[in-house]
């Protein structure tokens, strides 16, 4: 049986597109037949209008290519701002909420010709309390936190492209436990004037793929970086730092595995591979990205903690209460401890292009939580470029995933590494 | 003739409503008071309601007092979010828009127990086109942008303290022109959850005032810093680093000599002084700040530049179409030119505790443009924390400013320091 439409990947229905072989409309009606038969069970959407989609992708279509993004449709995970579609912040404060203006980030895809599809849900104020989305490899399970409608669309071949972002693991966590790519750029790749922020020393806007070259298309058309995917065959294989971390233990076996042979994997196929073994100090970033991240929310959801309390989940209202008691002093602590880990993972790059790492602990657990952030927290205080790639399962047949991560400021190189190492797991 | 409340100072009034000698209703009373008989000309406020303001007081005076800002009112700049006031921008684009939620720092300011009295008039989008405010020393002259109503008000004893926003030099070159003090706080002190954002790597959230004692009070207390005013009678002289910087030639004669006579004064009252000569790699930074913050808002701004072509003022469209044309690697590059002259200027503050430095080019130019921010691109492109003091007057006897800065995070050896001089200039 033929692929349908809504089975391409980005790069290749543009490509499509391009070519006159497929339509805007025909590629978005594919996404939205899809959308239909499986939104009941898997829940990934917090809006959509069909017409209004369709209606947006015959405007494209009657119009000349605006960009390698024109006619794709792309979820948005609903802590973005959308001037034609309400934004609840995963939250029953803003239920029906309308915002004036697009986020920066929408309107450029608007601009690019990308059509928005809809707003994919999100946790309460993309935290850990989960929303209505499942896992759509088994649907008792989560979808993982917080960009889960965003990892689940994708997923479940609803869009091929949709924005998270990740303030902790909120990329990275539902990519891997849906099997997908996820990509959490460099801080401050994508400009991010327009969401709800939680933590703005942190969060990041991200992309949601089904193939890292498409994740990679979404965010250089965003922030105008050159990069060609076609030389991503690298000439030079990648050398490649493998990272435990403070945190393994906490990685179940069939992660630990999946990461050993991963490596291995990737050592027979050409790669340089060495052992990234970090110093004492970084075993406290888990507990430092807690600390910062807790005391800017407490502060960013100022209005919501106190006009309306009782919408809160109680596990919300609990962490916003503890980042309440983050003093200033130990905030700027954890700031110059988190610099001076910055400051040497930054030499220590001059040994490897990559660092690969586990993406989560395991498998997507049960539906009534979202999962731990612990291997997405380290890199993302670190500002550091990170995207999970598929790799293997786990004991019940779930996916786990893969992290790859790049230097600060490289994410091209992340792009050709992520690329090299997405076809070699394939093979 | 005793003064009105509204002349008090919020160090002063606060002290005054603990001591149970005013009422908040009395102070707001008296600050709409002042706005009924100034504002026809002044035209500092976007949105103002007594009703409102005077119910805001009555409620605060019926509770014991929640902090040191109770019953104070403040002005909020109209590019940041409330609830309960409409919130423009400054741009005919949000004529009336409601937001649905305060912006952080406001519903933080409420939380403390001040009284949001109304908004300040902005420039459009905090950029450089003037909108309706005059200076209140002289009408035919312009308050400075783009915090012009927070400045004025504040400076024509309207409302002791407002908040402002600065990207470039937003809060000092106004409080310069309209001879108050303004304050921008090392980047990231104050949460900017709820703010339009211009440049997100650059937009901080400010305070202007009459004295320094009262824009540390507001900082302080929404960043959860002590500080303890009482102290600041400094035991040691502060070391002084005068700086003419490189931009000195753009700055007229009187703003030169206000500069070294200042430093002169503060020689004599025992400040250890030395001059400060930048390498020549500061002499880029005002371009660099250019490059910066036009490539972000170029991005920030999309779905207005997209949307509303035509409600941008000439200079704005003017301003964004040049942002869209610094290309990504431009861009980096400016950030990493950054990032070295910030390490140098961290590394010369071994050899003092603060730097002092022209606030503006000279005295408040008409009112068709809103000033050069020549003397602000610099600092805030260091993320330094500054403040600006009157300093003296001009050749047609308009206030001068003379801006203190001091080492990234050490906002309070700024506030000591400023009090300091602050005393010293009164003599």
């Amino acid at each position: 049986m033929s692929r349908t439409a809504a089975q391409l990947g980005a790069v290749e229905a543009a490509a499509d597109i391009r070519a006159g072989r497929l339509s805007s409309e025909a590629l978005v009606a594919s996404c939205l037949e899809r959308i239909a038969l499986r939104e009941p069970e898997v829940q990934a959407w917090a809006w959509i209008n069909p017409d209004q989609a369709i209606a947006e992708a015959r405007a494209r279509d009657r119009e000349p290519v605006r960009s390698p993004l024109h006619g794709i449709p792309v979820g948005i995970k609903d802590v973005i701002d959308t001037c034609d579609m309400p934004t609840g912040y995963g939250s029953p404060i803003y239920d029906g909420h309308q915002p004036a203006a697009d986020a920066a980030c929408v309107a450029q895809l608007r601009e690019l010709g990308a059509v928005i599809i809809g707003k994919t849900v999100s946790t309460e104020f993309a935290t850990r309390h989960p929303n209505k989305t499942r896992n759509p490899h088994r649907l008792t399970r989560t979808p993982g936190g917080s960009s889960s409608g965003s990892a689940a669309a994708v997923a479940d071949h609803m869009v091929p492209l949709a924005l998270g972002t990740q303030t902790s693991s909120s990329v990275i966590r539902p990519a891997a436990y849906c099997g997908v790519v996820g990509y959490k750029p460099s801080f401050g790749m994508i400009n991010r004037a327009g969401i709800k922020f939680l933590a703005e020393s942190l969060d990041t806007i991200g992309v949601l793929s089904r193939t890292v070259g498409d994740a990679a298309l979404l965010a250089t058309q965003l922030a105008g970086i050159s990069w060609n995917p076609a030389a991503a065959a690298l000439s030079r294989k990648p050398r490649i730092a493998v990272c435990r971390t403070p945190f393994w233990p906490l990685a179940d076996a069939a992660m630990q595995a999946a990461l050993i042979s991963a490596a291995d994997r990737l050592k027979n196929a050409g790669a340089e591979l060495s052992e990234l073994e970090l110093p004492a100090m970084f075993a406290d970033m888990n507990d430092l990205q807690i600390a910062i991240s807790s005391y800017e929310f407490y502060r960013a959801l100022s209005h919501e903690r106190i006009r309306h309390p009782g919408l809160l989940s109680a596990s919300l209202s609990a962490r916003i209460a503890a980042g309440g008691k983050v003093s200033r002093s130990d905030y700027e602590a954890a700031l110059a401890a988190t610099s001076r880990c910055r400051t040497w993972i930054a030499a220590a790059f001059a040994g490897f292009d990559l660092i690969i790492a586990p993406s989560a602990p395991g498998e997507a657990p049960e539906l009534s939580n979202t999962g731990e952030p612990t291997f997405g927290l380290m890199w993302t205080l670190l500002q550091l470029p990170c995207l999970t790639l598929p790799c293997g399962s786990g004991p019940t047949d779930l996916p786990l995933g893969l992290q790859v991560i790049a230097a600060a400021g490289r994410d091209p190189d992340l792009y050709d590494g992520a690329v090299w190492i997405e076809q070699q797991l394939a093979r």
